[in-house]
């Protein structure tokens, strides 16, 4: 089984495109939140946020910038979300950002998720230390 | 009524936090999906992605990629979700990122939301058109 990204990327498989450049190819999603929802990947295979190169972030970036503002302006939108999901709920093992145009009352409701409070400042603090921790521990400067 | 993370930068509002340098800091969602849920804003007051300049993307970017790491690894999650909002749902008006751990099964499924079809092929070249129309509008090269 091929990733049915890299074969959008090398033309292989049909897929509406917006725009591309030499790192980056962006087309329509088949399953719009809305239409104008957006894909935004690597002509590279690269698995996850945390793979994509450094180097790649500013030019890939650069690019979901340009296509939130275009899809907002194509579409006559208020806003937009802009979002990847890294392993868990993430459909295609090839990193994406979906891009999508929003307007108040579309029924998205935000992150429309139940969110919670931290038990106490205590609990908040031993996770802010950990995630601290694992900063520091990554080796990336 | 000033912006809470122009003083969460400044230190003037308290926040756990768990990653700063010279250009962006990070600290925990008072209102987490779930712990570790960690917000990533640049210390200049930007409104939205399309405002943040060019030359601070890859700075940035470089950020909340070490997040999703970090917060995967403090939290011994299975992946993260990584999400803006411009605009529409966005609560606080200066950009801001969500690096929000996630585990299989852990009651979020995805993005949640209806998605939808276009209604033909020709729906869908049209709707690609006038995005890339609006790209070749921007003025960004
Ligand atoms: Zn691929
Ligand atoms: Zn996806
Ligand atoms: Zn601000
Ligand atoms: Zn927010």
């Amino acid at each position: 089984m091929e990733c049915v990204f890299c074969r959008i990327v090398r033309g292989e498989a049909p897929a509406d495109r917006v725009y591309e450049d030499g790192s980056v190819v962006a087309f329509l999603d088949v399953r719009p939140l809305f239409e104008g929802h957006v894909l935004v990947v690597p002509r590279e295979h690269l698995p996850t946020l945390t793979d994509v190169p450094p180097e790649l972030l500013g030019p890939y970036y650069a690019v979901v910038r340009r296509l939130a503002g275009a899809v907002e302006a194509a579409m006559d939108a208020r806003g937009s979300f802009v979002a990847s999901n890294n392993r868990v709920s993430q459909s295609v093992p090839h990193f994406h950002t979906h891009v999508v145009p929003r307007r108040p009352r579309d029924g998205l409701r935000g992150f429309f998720w139940p969110r919670g409070r931290y038990r106490d400042a205590e609990r908040a603090a031993e996770v802010a230390a950990a995630v601290r921790a694992a900063v520091s521990a990554d080796g990336a400067g």
